[in-house]
């Protein structure tokens, strides 16, 4: 076991597509075996201002990021989703490509696909939405394909709770592993149809004011102790630029964000960070709590480079080689000597 | 060499009071060799509110918070300070049977010691300063001592820049280390002293809205490097709850801080850390930026116990035991194993 710091690491680390280097890092792993995924969020076109620019349409959706993410990782991905005629068929080719099967998205010929638009602050943590156009996904109401009712984990992206909660009852069997995002609003609008997916569900991910929200402690660690009581034994509280915190029973991880010299345009980054944290569980097939410590680095790594461009174009780009030494930075970032401390 | 993370931990770590326990830990280092440290800083009469109670008349001041802090590592300390009539002989004699050199603290027997005043607000990160009585501070104009003229390592309190100036011209040869803290005031009120005092230190410590005052630059990355061109080459940013990170050139490292279920009083904080990072180094005598790493997690392990208590309480009663269970919390906290990532 090599772990965080070891000076070994970049010896002998395992590089299980060092044979067949020419192909694509997410072709290489074809025929490995892993854990299937289902994945739920929504596909949608996004206008983004930020500081340093702007763009009018740029494919987004919380389902769109987490599969580019995911698919570096592992190629059995069943996407629930629903668009308008408008969404690019290129876009979902890209994906399907990826080992993103693409049965479970509704397409909505005469419909238009959800719109967002919103504006950064100079901070770049605060925004401002200047439209939602819900579209198609105001009918969002997924039938689950067949072939996805026996998937090992489930993703669920920041939804209305009560698809959420009908996706898991079109589920044959307890999956394997339910991890949910959700966000303020539901908190506000929808509190009772949260707290029963809550108690659905083995992860939640929420940011620290979420957290805060939904258990009424401000104390981070008070906090996870109250949610756990509502259902989810793991619970990931993301920090943006201060990192992510990992809490499973009393036991607590933290991962730093790396930082950057600019973010470019923080659009997507949470789901992009969940969609590396569930692709390295179902590529590893281990979903215990040491597991996702590394899940989450992984996750944060992808992240990282959500952040350098406009929408999920850096996801669709990235090598093998440039994720092992963006995880090589985290493991840099946090590593220290404790021989000599006291 | 034992890095975060590594399981055997415990086993391998090397305990140098291990055959002389009886004795209280910062009496059993006496005989070992370490660097002498200067430290300059107010002691003071604090009285502070926060949301779990209050005291009107409690020690404080930053050198007071340093000198604890940094005995627990080390016992040749050289102090600098200056305080009123008023100020109980009972706690200059506490430090002074933990190794500190009480020589060079002016004892202005008219006078009355600095006091400060302020009130912590319910998220415990932002304090109003209610009232600040600088009494015999105002007149702070130190002779160092022949003998503190010599010391190792410098620890400059957060204080007026021309008083941190002074202290450093009086050496009579440049330390082998220069640590300094400082605030935003001073950018206001006393730039270009404080200008001047950056070309003579190596390690600034500011938070993270003092570095991006001081810089100009909103990025981190971006502001380390323009504080490093003016001065020192190791730059620490401290975040509070989100933790601490060095930067030197293109390096960076990472401490988080323990998410703790209660922040009882913040005050001192930021001083403990630095007398715990400084403590660390004079101990081990080695300034490098391997070695900083590990006291960067030595000084957040010391933050972390003074918030327990109000004032500099929970500083005066702490073992070794203590000490060595706080840091091992801190290497399980980023502990993560990176076998399987990708």
């Amino acid at each position: 076991m090599i772990s965080a710091g070891s000076g070994s690491l970049k010896t002998n680390k395992k590089l299980q597509c060092s044979l067949i280097v020419e192909l694509p890092h997410y072709l290489c792993r074809k025929f490995l075996n892993h854990m299937s995924l289902l994945v739920v969020g929504s596909m949608a076109f996004d206008a983004i201002e930020t500081p340093f620019g702007k763009v009018d349409k740029i494919v987004g959706g919380s389902g769109v990021y987490l599969a580019w993410s995911a698919s570096n990782f592992c190629n059995d991905i069943k996407q629930v989703s629903i668009v308008g005629g408008d969404f690019p068929q290129q876009e979902l080719d890209s994906l399907s490509a990826r080992g993103v099967d693409m049965e479970g998205v509704e397409i909505v010929k005469d419909g238009k696909s959800f719109f967002w638009s919103g504006r950064y602050h100079l901070d770049m943590n605060t925004r401002d939405t200047l439209v939602t156009d819900l579209n198609v996904l105001a009918q969002f109401n997924p039938t689950l394909p067949d072939s996805y009712r026996d998937c090992d984990i489930v993703m669920l992206g920041n939804l209305v709770p009560a698809v959420q909660i009908s996706v898991l009852k079109q589920m044959r069997k307890r999956p394997k592993l339910v991890v949910m995002d959700t966000m303020n609003f539901w908190m506000e609008v929808a509190m009772d149809d949260l707290k029963e997916v809550l108690t659905m569900v083995d992860v939640l991910m929420v940011n620290d004011s979420e957290a805060r929200q939904l258990s009424g402690e401000h104390s981070l660690v008070k906090a996870a102790l109250k949610i756990q009581a509502m259902g989810p034994k793991y619970l990931i509280i993301k920090k943006g630029e201060h990192g992510a915190l990992l809490f499973h029973g009393k036991n607590v991880f933290f991962a730093p964000a790396l930082p950057l010299e600019d973010v470019f345009d923080p659009t997507g980054a949470g789901d992009t960070f969940a969609g590396g944290f569930v692709g390295h569980l179902a590529r590893t097939q281990d979903i215990s709590f040491e597991n996702m410590k590394t899940g989450i680095i992984v996750g944060s790594a992808l992240a990282s480079f959500c952040v350098e461009k406009f929408g999920p174009n850096r996801l669709q780009e990235l090598t093998k080689e440039e994720i092992d030494g963006r995880i090589n930075e985290f493991v840099e970032l946090v590593n220290f000597d404790i021989i000599n401390v006291s």
